[in-house]
Order: structure tokens, then C-alpha cells, then sequence
């Protein structure tokens, strides 16, 4: 099956406790493409700036990742600057440069307009629905959002909400979206706007899913060495939406084990900065760290 | 099998943004062998003062905790006041009355020197090895201990390790002790001091095991109202050291057990102020609440 994304391919530079790093590759359609891509074809609809490295477009293609929807704007990349420190749970952001992403407006190219699974990630929730109205109705439609579209375009998000299947939010956006501080109150909250199911990430505490019937409870992967946490969202998101596009069914079984391999490759992205990790591991690796996941878990 | 506990039995006083309560049942001892009496006989080592009320007494014997260890000294029983805000995961001391705490004196009664299962609530670390000596090797001994004694008394702290299988700590003791952040790393300094096993409580987050072999990570059980986390860690522990002693045999997969059914002993006394939800619940409700927990995180 084929996935498609819209979402943000950036430059980021970070730092945190264990160093500093500038103009890595970065962005919410990388992290997510390079994770979905162990699992799944899968395209982006992103744009850049004439100063975006070409070895980084190489980089994505090498990797499986489809480019037709990559438009390479005048102007520069989108830049995000970062701090993390020592509890490294929470981003710090010193800038934000939107540059050519300031006028972006995404134009799902035809060869793509019929993906099996959609994942809008986090932008304006205006630009997530004009996504969703360029494609035919996929299989499956899963969004992200955060704080700020919840502050400045409730109306917008809510209209979104009612067209797609599972919303991904972490703990803090998934209270502030229902008003409720309890987290099962919250997620049915959340699913009275319109989403079939919530998936509430909870960083290094894991994932919490509800749909109306059921839910699920999964803790992170336990690592010994965290390096750089940015982009273990999309990461996520990446994982869970490339298995089950892999898988190609979406019951409730799929659904968690899409959820545990959504947080093994999350687990790997914060081993390192940028997508260094995504990039050295192997399919036999992920096999590995899920069945070690198993074992952990399981009474 | 037989249970001994050493620990506090207290009147507590509680403010929760669902409610106030003064001079409520509360202590380590007290929610360790409510908790516990589910699963195994308990008996409690502990003192109270003249002004405890009988009925409490009453209460402890008629489910089927051991009161033979419970001395009633001159003066009044140890008092607690504490506050919870919005997010309950931190109790504000308001005040610690020890009362006829501070001359506590642990003695064991002859015909409880035998235990097969000993677990030492979070009390002086001198004390609790006084408890040691007093009693024929158990089969387990698990401990709990605090920041103040790893403050001021790491070296007794440190001495009484050498000497138990398990030790239960909330992961900021857990870092403060180790001196580690990460806790896989925190987990492997504590067992060099010498306990087999170290359990991390980490509240609505769950629970971390860790052994010289393995480790586990079990979620905590997902609650809708939560009115007092007071005893949920001593309630835990009753869960946990009831369970193995049930079984009687302390392998792998039956420490796995056990810290599920701590965690859903725990999940009920938070539902209500001091020990009234474990007054109320039955063996049936445990097994469907373990039942469902399974559910919940199976994949």
C-alpha cells in the first residue's frame, strides 16, 4: 500500500547536554518518511528553499522516500533552533525561521492524489484540510497538532477533526483540546470533534490509544542512552502509519502492534541527532527491538 | 505463606482538590496489610498511641491483618497532614506529628519471628535492620526507603541493602541514591549495593523492575477518578509481597505477577481517602480488574 505525508522538511540546529548540532536535516515529513519507509512505499509533499542540500534530497530518495511532491521554493528552508536540557522531555525553541514555509501552499501532485494512507502532520489545520480535499479518501487519514493551532484555529481544527481517522497529540494538547485534565475523560472528549480513535503520546511514558470502544496502554521503550529527542513524535507516527500501511488492514490488533512499532522506532530516532539513527539501522534491527519489547512487557 | 510488615499505623489528615479528611487510617503498615491480606496472612509490627481508635484496631483484625505486633504506647499516634494539588502526583507535607513514632522500638513477637515474607515500610534504616536481626532469614525481604534517609542516613541505609532482596524506591529516589539520571543506569547502581531486584514507582507512569537479568515495565492501570494517592506505594508493595507469597515461589514470572496485581491494588486505593476502597472491593473485583489490565496492554 502507499502513504503519503504533508509536513515540514526542514533544517534544524539543536543542542543538548550531549552537544550541538546545526542545519541537520530535520522536520515533521522526514522524520515520519524515513521511519514509514522500512515498512512502506511512501511520498512527501514538503517544500524547501534553493539553499536545501541536494544530498539531503538525495539522502530521501536513496531511502525509498518519494520526492515528486518535494517543491523547491525560492527563498530558504524552513529553520528551527532548539534547546533540551538535562531531563531532555521538553523543547526548548530559541527561533523559527517559517521562510518559504511561510506561503506554503500544498499541491498534491496527480501521480499521488490516491495514497491508501494520509498523514497530515503539524501545520496550519487550514492546509491539512485543503490536502485532504485534493486526495480521494483514503483507507485511513491520521493528523497531529499542537498547542498553537489549538489556541489560534479551534474552529479550523475542529472542521479538520471531523474528516479524518486518528488524531495524534501528546498529554499537555490532548487536555488543552477537551478542557479535561483526566486523560480517558480527554481522549472521549477528543472523539465526540470526530476522530474514530486519539493516540496520546506521553515521550519517554509512552503511548496511550482510545478509540469509542477500547484502549490501550503501551510504555516507551526504555533506552539507556537518550541523545537528541526531536522529531520522536513524527517518528512515531512514521512507525505506526507504515505498518499498518505494510500490514494493510486496520483492526484493532494491527492498530497495536502499529502502536509498538511506532514507539521501537521512535526508540531509535533519539539514540542520535537528526535521522542518523533511522539511517544506520536495518529491518532485522527493528524484528529485534520489538521481540525484546515483547519481552519486556509481557506477565 | 506468612507476611510480616514493620512500619507506620497513623491518623492522617488529607487535602485533595475532591475534599478534606481529619484523623483517617493511613501508615505504610496499614495499606501493606490491607493489601496484602488479600492474597496471604499478615501480621504488622507498629505502635499507636492511647488515642487510637479501637475501631481501627477492630478494622485491621476483622480483615485479617495480624495485630499481635501492635503495641499501644503512652502518648499519641503518629499524625500526618498533606496536601495534594490539581495534577496528584506530589504530597505537600503540611505537618509530621511522630508523636509515639519518634520512640518507635520495633520489637517482634517471638511467634512472628519466623516470617516467610518480611517487607520493611519506609522507616529509619537502623530500625529496619533492628527488624532484620530479630527474625530467621525470610524468603524475601523487600524494603522501601525515602529521600530524607538516603539523606542523612545513607551509610545505615547502604548497610541494610546488603541484607534484602528488593528494594522499592520512586525513581527520584532512585536517581538520588544511584546518582544516576537515567534509570536504567540508577537501577544498576542500586542492585550493586546489594538487593537482588529494585522496583522504580513511578506513579501514573507505572512501574520499572529491574533484576542482575532482566527487566520489566508495567504501565500503570488507567483510572478515570483519582480522589487520594495517598498509600498507593505501601498499597503496592501489599499487592506485590501478598501475591508472592500466595504462590509461594519467587521466579521471574512470578515477580512479573505480582507487581501487576501491586499496581491494581494500588489503582483502587487511590480511588477513595485512606483504606475505604480496599474495605470495599472483593477478590472477584481483583482478578477482573487484573483481567483487564491484560487486556488493556496485550498486543
Amino acid at each position: 500500500m502507499s502513504i503519503l505525508v504533508v509536513g515540514s522538511v526542514a533544517l534544524d540546529s539543536v543542542e543538548t547536554p550531549f552537544g550541538n548540532r546545526k542545519d541537520i536535516l530535520g522536520g515533521s515529513a522526514t522524520f515520519f518518511s524515513l521511519a514509514a519507509s522500512f515498512f512502506s512505499k511512501v511520498d512527501i509533499v514538503a517544500v524547501v528553499g534553493e539553499d536545501f542540500p541536494r544530498r539531503y534530497v538525495k539522502l530521501l530518495k536513496d531511502n525509498g522516500v518519494g520526492t515528486l511532491g518535494l517543491s523547491v521554493n525560492k527563498g530558504k528552508t524552513f529553520r528551527w533552533k532548539g534547546r533540551y536540557d538535562y531531563d531532555l522531555n521538553t523543547a526548548h525553541t530559541i527561533s523559527t525561521h517559517l521562510n518559504v514555509f511561510k506561503d506554503f501552499d500544498p499541491r498534491v501532485p496527480k501521480d499521488l492524489s490516491r495514497p491508501e494512507f494520509l498523514f497530515l502532520a503539524n501545520i496550519d489545520p487550514d492546509l491539512q484540510y485543503k490536502v485532504l480535499s485534493q486526495v480521494k479518501r483514503p483507507k485511513l487519514v491520521a493528523c497531529d497538532s499542537m498547542n498553537y493551532w489549538i489556541n489560534t484555529k479551534r474552529r479550523s481544527l475542529e472542521k479538520l477533526l471531523g474528516g479524518i481517522d486518528i488524531l495524534l497529540l501528546n498529554d499537555a494538547e490532548a487536555r488543552q483540546l477537551s478542557g479535561e485534565s483526566n486523560l480517558i475523560k480527554a481522549a472521549s472528549s477528543v472523539i465526540s470533534f470526530g476522530p474514530k480513535a486519539v493516540v496520546i503520546k506521553r515521550g519517554e511514558h509512552g503511548v496511550l490509544y482510545f478509540s469509542s470502544k477500547a484502549h490501550f496502554v503501551a510504555p516507551a521503550y526504555l533506552l539507556e542512552t537518550i541523545y537528541d529527542p526531536t522529531g520522536a513524535g513524527d517518528t512515531f507516527a512514521g512507525g505506526m502509519v507504515g505498518y499498518l500501511s505494510r500490514v494493510g488492514s486496520i483492526n484493532e490488533a494491527a492498530i497495536r502492534k502499529s502502536i509498538i512499532y511506532g514507539s521501537i522506532m521512535a526508540s531509535f530516532t533519539v539514540e542520535d541527532f537528526s535521522v542518523n539513527r533511522l539511517l544506520k539501522i536495518s529491518r532485522k534491527d527493528i524484528k529485534d527491538r520489538f521481540d525484546h519489547y515483547r519481552k519486556i512487557t509481557s506477565f
